[in-house]
Formats: C-alpha cells, structure tokens, sequence
C-alpha cells in the first residue's frame, strides 16, 4: 500500500481564501502534519488522525510526514498561507534528499495557497502593482549579512518588498536594521505597510512613512508582513474616501 | 443609488484554485468588465452583464468599470492570476487618481487569487522556498534598461527570479536578452523552468539548465511563466521516481 504526502496552503486566517483543491487535499487526508495553530483551522472528521507539532523543527516534521506516508498513509501537511513560500513545502523536499527506503513509492505534492504577501496588498489596495521581491528576514538559515545584502539590493533597485518573518522573541533586533537600512537607501517619504493577521478577526492595517516605520517596528510581531514601498508607492482616495495604497504599472527612466 | 467595484483574481485556469472570496464576489456582481477570455471562465447567469475587451488599454477598462459602479452597478473587474500582480488592480487605483465627480460614492476592494508564480511553483515542487522577485519583462511602462538593472541586481543577490511578461508578438526578443543577462551572471548550470497554462489543459513544464534556456527562450509565449532559480535552487527525486524543483531553505555565506 502506497503513501501520498500533499503540502496544502491554507491561505491567510479566512477560510474564505482558502481553495477547493486545498480543501480536497484536506478531505482526502487520513493524516494532518503541521504546526498546532494551523491544525486547528482544519475542522475535525472522524478518521483523521492529528499531528501537531510547534512552529520549529521544519524538517523533522517532513521526515515523520514522508514515514506515516511510506507506511501508506495518506498525509496533508499544513502551511498557512503558501506552503511554497518561507513554508513547509522546500523542508519537504530537503528531507526527500535523503531518500530513505521506507519513502519509497511515496508521491508528494503541492497544493498552493494565498500567501500573506498578497492577501496584505489586497487588503490594502495593489501595492505590488510593479515588480516587488519576497525576503524573509529569519537569519535562522540564511547569514544576516546575506539579508541586508540582499535587502539593499532590491531597495536600490527600486522593488516593492514584502518582509516576512519581519521579528520573534528570538529575533527582536533585526526589522529594526532593516528598516534602518532602508531609510539609508530610500527617501523618508516611503510609504511602509504592517499588515497583522490578514483574514483574522484581529487584523489590522497601518501605512506610514519611512521615517516612522524605523520607530514602529518594535511593534510588529510574527503574524506581521511588512511592505516597504517603491519610490512610486502612494496613497489614493476612493469614491467613499476609503485610502487605497498602491504601484503604479508605470516607471519613469530611474537616475 | 451607490455602486461598488470589486477587482477578482480567477487563479490560474483551474477553478479549483479560485477561492471562495472570488466566488462570491463574482455572485454578487451585476457587471463584469474584463479581457475577453477571462471572462469566458465565468459561468453565465441570468442578469450578469458583461463587458468584454482586449487585453490592452487597461486605463480604459478601469474607467469603464468606475463608470458603471458610479451608475449604481456592482461591477467585478476580473483578472486571472491575482489582480494585484501585474493586473487590473494598480491599473483601477491609477484611474481613481482623477477622481471624477461621477464616481463619488464608489467603494473599491480586491479580492486576491493565486497568482501564476505561486500555481507554477507548486506543480513543479518549491522553487521558491527561498528568496525571490517577480518581475514583468515588459517594457510598455517601464524602460528596457530598469528591467534589465532590476534584474540584474536580483540574480545578482541570488534572488530566485520569476518573470512574468516574457513575451508576446510585439515584444519578441526580450526574454532572449533576459535569459543571456542571466547567463552572464550566473552558472550555466542554475536552472530555470519554463511553465505555461498552469492549470489548464495545455499545461506544459520544463525544467532546464540556463545555458539550454536561452535557446529555449523563442518558444516560449504569453502564458508562459519563466523561472530563474537561484545557484541552490536544484531537483530532487521523489519515492515514486518523480522529479521536483526547489531551492533550499538554507543559504550559505556569500562570496
């Protein structure tokens, strides 16, 4: 009897975003693999057998994913947003690479999701309207001067980013620097979005300059994305007087 | 009498990745405004008007759209994809800037969808499992020479790259000339995917090393989503024999 293992995205908090084949996957499901918090999201079902882990241990969690699924179960393991994005669906394949005999026949899929990243612009207005780049500021796998590297890249350039993992009790500092660095790089007029818990019943939304961003970033959290803005990136007032946040599609020639 | 404007995101081909949020917003909608063939995805339904155009003139279309909300109708501007990446939304924003006195009242949301990269993403593994930019090769808004410093700066910071826009009859040699950027930069090895129709029935993936991509680029078109991934980005086999691509969570220190 073969296994299945599928990475299904939930999407953000709303189950209202969440997709048709996303909820198949779930239904098909005789295991849940994944972070408790987004466990809980998926309703109980008689036969489904829950595995919850907490939000560490990335490839662990694969590895005993890709063995209930080598003993022919059939294994969701549960991102929220998009499991293919600072998510559950590349530790996945990282523990693949070891390619132990009890995985074998095992099939393994992913299901796609609304990331954080676009229910925030949508929620906001089009602030991904131009080109824009998804950086995680964890230094867990990645060197903090590959970040800032990377970071100063993509704002000289003029990219809108989303940053993810933006700060935890173990990182407190950085979106601190890296809102910093931006201030070195982009003019105090940048408009930067905190989007907290998008599709939740505690979501809430703040665009502010630059210049303010640096101080308000010890209030962000691990459920915040943080847009910082292309030079272009403005605010604009709907019909009802709503304030939008938006890119414009159009780029001047750049200095 | 007050109208409402909505801008959907439909997913990719594939109704099983629209959300429900989509869903309903095209249930409730009296008007839809869109190109033609996004709009043959919406099932007709007594009383649904629908306004079709060509995939151009996106400022009209959105004028349209804010005229018919003005007039009282509930209007959905629907994209493929999701609206906020290289679609109608920042095109809707950019024609609220005028503020026409015939759109007072209106309100605008966006509902978001799963967006090309991410649906390419996951039917070829987790390519984007570390970080990564989406840009447009599209030089209609934005000069030819900010395309390619933008994208030079990213595979430059080893960004996973994905372009959106690579190609069409009227702009037939730029994503050759992306692809032989990229080969100057990068190894000959890093490998990039080529993912057209994802989702629909024509669905067709490739995986290549860049040195074949850039003789590969004349066949690809525009629903064609191009993936440069980065130096780690490589394939894995899985249990049952199927190939994956994606990029390790984990980043070394850079040269």
């Amino acid at each position: 009897m073969t296994g299945t293992l599928t990475v299904v995205g939930l999407g953000p908090g709303d189950p209202r975003y969440r997709t048709p084949a996303a909820e198949a996957a779930l239904a098909s499901a005789t295991d849940l693999v994944g972070y408790g918090p987004y466990l809980d999201r998926v309703p109980e079902r008689d036969g489904l057998v829950r595995h919850p882990s907490d939000n560490r241990v990335e490839l662990d969690r694969a590895r005993h994913a890709l063995d209930l699924a080598g003993a022919g179960r059939h294994v969701a393991v549960v991102s929220g947003g998009d499991p293919g994005v600072f998510a559950m669906a590349a530790a996945v394949f990282e523990a693949l690479e070891e390619a132990r005999s009890a995985w074998a026949g095992v099939s393994v899929r992913v299901e796609p999701g609304i990331t954080a990243m676009l229910a925030a612009a949508a929620r906001l207005g089009a602030p991904l309207g131009g080109d824009f780049c998804a950086l995680s500021l964890s230094d867990n796998l990645k060197p903090w001067d590959v970040v800032m590297s990377r970071l100063r890249a993509v704002l000289a350039a003029d990219f809108v980013v989303a940053l993810y993992n933006p700060i935890s009790r173990a990182r407190p500092w950085q979106l601190g620097a890296a809102l910093a660095l931006a201030a070195e790089i982009k003019p105090s007029e940048t408009l930067v979005a905190f989007a907290r818990a998008v599709g939740r019943a505690d979501e809430s939304l703040a665009v502010v300059p630059l210049a303010q961003a640096v101080e308000r970033a010890a209030s962000a959290d691990m459920a915040t994305l943080v847009l910082i803005g292309a030079t272009t990136t403005r605010l604009v007032t709907g019909g009802d007087g709503a304030r939008h946040l938006y890119t414009p599609r159009s780029v001047g020639r750049q200095p």
